[in-house]
């Protein structure tokens, strides 16, 4: 059974302070927990319930330390879902930011701050076959526990580093898209084979220090009398455009085509 | 000053029980706000801090019953956003199913349960120029205040009705198309002038029940390893390809081209 200081040490990784002093962060439910297992993550600990622990899908590749634990033991260290019957804790991959390669798409977060908005986002690049995304530094933490959960296990597959925006864009050579309420028709674009795609801030759009690196400001249009759209929803539509013609299919294209 | 009295019954609608027998809900936020007193809605009360009922823009339409309240007393009457300065009262609508116009386009909701992926449906719904969504009774209710909340203002133009969806569908003479995993790819699909878009539950896509009223089955492409998109993703993605030929505009196109 896992014991005391193991449930305060895992409840502990609900703060940020603790998982960077750690170094490590926490996946709940049996989907994030499954992938998280079958991925290069390293993993401490597997806690759940016995019938949780026998359904899970081990791999062999790794020792990996599974212990059983009660569904009030789980509550105690779940951040909000308390009724997911299995937890991980794995160790953080270093933050390492990608140099561009011009046949490939990447997405630039300028200040994303919701949980749930960054986790739909990671998961809406996986389904695009997006690798990287390139998240300024008060984007909101990647290792929060609602962002991994909002992945749906996404997290495992593209990388989110945090860098100083300005610095990584003053020193980039490939194209850069941003969205903005008014800009180009996303729909008129002929998009490259790559380059970065900025989403900005969910109440302030992409911050003038930024757009000053965008060379194309695209848009996308609408009839309605909404005011814009959330972010993650804007990441989505902007990605199934630059990915709909078959000649902007960089190295992500000759993926899709396997 | 707001009364007490006044702050138990605005709190009482943070649930639908309450909500159902008052016929009332509550909008936070300025922005919100400010929408709603500027829709067809009826008022019944504006409670906020002097500096954020003075900022709110007026009607001059009706008589409403503006209250000065305390962060504290906002904070007892909110639901989640306590940094909220200002919250409205307003009776809920009628309930009215459309009969569809086959010239416009509609949303169908089958089981939407997260209040952040109905609002921002709405949201999204919205910025394309949709005026109706029709929702299965098992889809979350729109008037809890985080459906409101992620609306960001469109639930005053967008109209959400509770149908029993599979005799709703069963006596439509419109196009029915469903967002599936596997279907024609959207890219590929010449939409008609309107028609029913029909968007699954986050877990289990379209059920069986209403799959057999579905047309034309579409499915967004993606070259990643993501299960799936999040469904208010979907809804948005498919919008965009069904408003971007001119070709494909109906009513909603005309009201665009203003």
């Amino acid at each position: 059974m896992i014991s005391k200081a193991q449930i305060k040490w895992v409840k502990s990784l609900q703060l940020k302070k603790y998982r960077q002093e750690e170094q490590c962060f926490m996946v709940q439910g049996v989907k994030g927990v499954t992938e998280l297992l079958h991925s290069d993550f390293v993993v401490e600990l597997v806690a759940g319930t016995e019938p949780a622990l026998t359904q899970v899908s081990k791999p062999n590749k790794q020792p990996i330390h599974y212990v059983e634990a009660t569904a009030k033991d789980l509550e105690a260290m779940g951040s909000f879902q308390s009724n997911d019957s299995i937890l991980a804790v794995a160790r953080m991959k270093k933050n390492q930011s990608p140099k561009p390669n011009p046949n490939e798409y990447y997405l630039v977060l300028d200040d994303i701050r919701d949980p749930g908005n960054l986790g739909t986002i990671i998961r809406t690049a996986d389904w695009f076959g997006i690798k990287h995304i390139i998240a300024s530094e008060h984007t909101t933490d990647v290792y929060n526990p609602k962002v991994i959960s909002a992945t749906m296990g996404s997290f495992c597959r593209v990388q989110v580093c945090y860098v100083d925006l300005m610095f990584y864009l003053s020193d980039c050579e490939v194209a850069v898209y941003g969205a903005f309420l008014s800009g180009i028709n996303v729909h008129d674009e002929k998009f490259p084979k790559g380059g970065l795609l900025v989403i900005g801030n969910e109440s302030n759009g992409i911050s003038p220090s930024v757009e000053q690196y965008v060379h194309h400001r695209i848009s996308i249009p609408g009839s309605g009398k909404a005011e814009s759209l959330n972010a993650a929803i804007a990441a989505g539509i902007i990605l199934d455009n630059v990915f709909r013609d078959g000649d902007s299919f960089g190295d992500q294209g000759a993926e899709r085509s396997k």
